[in-house]
């Protein structure tokens, strides 16, 4: 039996009982200060996923991160708050020794394709074969755990760059490392996989970190499907740097020139 | 002593004991079914304003619409999840005969504003004072609430537009009628003050609704007290409508050119 991969053992979840679950952090996904939030929002996601009363695919998920989650175990809990016709409504908790470390809402719905349209086209950029393409020397585990290709924006973390960049904006292609095929659980990660804006206009060290997250899943089952374990295009950018407090706006593609998922997040940082 | 202004009537919140709040719904803001989301949405967040444990400004709402809003009353309770050193979490639900209705997660923080960057510029469109902007003949008595002087995509609430629009972009001003000094809660209201992007790209009427809306404020609070009562300047727009569901989001500007917030919203709608 071959090992499982290391996304899937970060994102595992043990059942108690109806809507409990016990998670353990991984070291694989180790962020500055406990891990990738993307990992902690894909355990949120999860623990929705893995319930037998839910119906549909995800259509969206905010996670609101309310405490640093410690290295080890933690409890993940969800309640069905609505079970609607087409749609239910889920909250979901995840619990460290006693201490709330973050929330979600989730919805998910029973989806059919008749109508459809695109309003945006995929950006025309250099192909993920440009061997030109910089990837990321990277002092946090998590980001290891990504094969990034900057198309532009790529994130400065040696400290050296000299000037602030104008552009608050990355494209980049991204993929799982090592390879695993897309779905669910996996894009609600990679919806947080792109570091945060102020690293690129402000490249100092300060204490930062997303406080919210929301990631709508516009892509269908069969669009995540057909993705399989290629990289996708993903765009992210900022529109304000504020009262401690910036937007981070993100596009993630298929290699189809489908659109995924959409979403923005809000990120605190001391100045 | 002049009469409340309707928007304060529809956003009235009784406390009842600590957290918990009473309501009830204004016929002025009535949608098609239930109240404007917006007004909801401000229901929420005037439950965390009004509470003595609130430390700081808005920062971020999500707000999932679990069930219609019937005429009446209803309970507002909200939780203090996490009341951290800069931040503090709020879980709020709307309840009514016993239905839960909308719930919410809030975070507000205590913000400074020494580092500050514009990643965006407002717009550069024809002037409010540009008297051949058209305004919206509708149906529905939320859209008599707000002066709408359309830029672009207005939307045609009488089925005659005979082809359906290309573009789902709609930049229009809007302000609260009778004029009202902009705040937090009004500012939370007009996030949602676009009507669903759905009905410019497809002029058919079929059950439809948002589902979950996010709004951040990027703005600070003496960004919202600068602007008055005047005009913001909104642009909304979709990326994708597919399998029942479409993303929609938005920018509200200030007269001055800030942006004050920033958001998106998951929209259902049948095929």
């Amino acid at each position: 039996m071959p090992e499982p991969h290391v996304f899937d053992m970060a994102t595992t979840l043990i059942p108690i009982s109806e809507g409990h679950y016990q998670g353990q952090t991984s070291p694989d996904y180790a962020n500055m200060a406990g891990p990738f939030g993307g990992v902690t929002a894909a355990n949120l996601m999860q623990s929705v996923l893995l319930d037998p009363r839910l119906q549909g695919d995800p259509v969206s998920i905010t996670v609101n991160f309310c405490a640093a989650v410690k290295t080890g175990g933690y409890t993940v809990t969800n309640v069905l708050k609505r079970d609607g016709k087409y749609i239910q409504h889920w909250s979901v908790e995840l619990v460290q020794q006693g201490i709330l470390a973050a929330t979600a809402s989730v919805i998910t719905a029973q989806r059919k394709a008749e109508f459809s349209r695109d309003q945006v086209q995929k950006p025309t950029v250099r192909t993920l074969e440009d061997s030109d393409l910089p990837t990321m020397r990277a002092p946090l585990k998590w980001l290891e755990r990504y094969d990034f290709r900057f198309v532009e924006g790529m994130p400065d973390f040696t400290g050296q760059t000299g000037s602030e960049s104008q552009s608050a904006k990355t494209t980049q292609y991204v993929a799982d490392l090592p390879p695993r095929p897309l779905d669910y659980l996996s894009l609600t990660s990679l919806s947080d996989a792109f570091v945060l804006r102020l690293l690129l206009v402000r490249p100092k060290l300060v204490p930062a970190g997303t406080v919210s997250l929301t990631t709508h899943f516009i892509g269908s089952r069969a669009d995540i499907a057909e993705q399989g374990d290629a990289h996708l295009l993903g765009v992210a950018d900022a529109t304000r740097f504020h009262g401690n407090f910036h937007d981070q706006h993100m596009q993630l593609w298929s290699t189809n020139g489908k659109l995924l998922a959409t979403g923005t997040q809000i990120v605190w940082f001391k100045s």
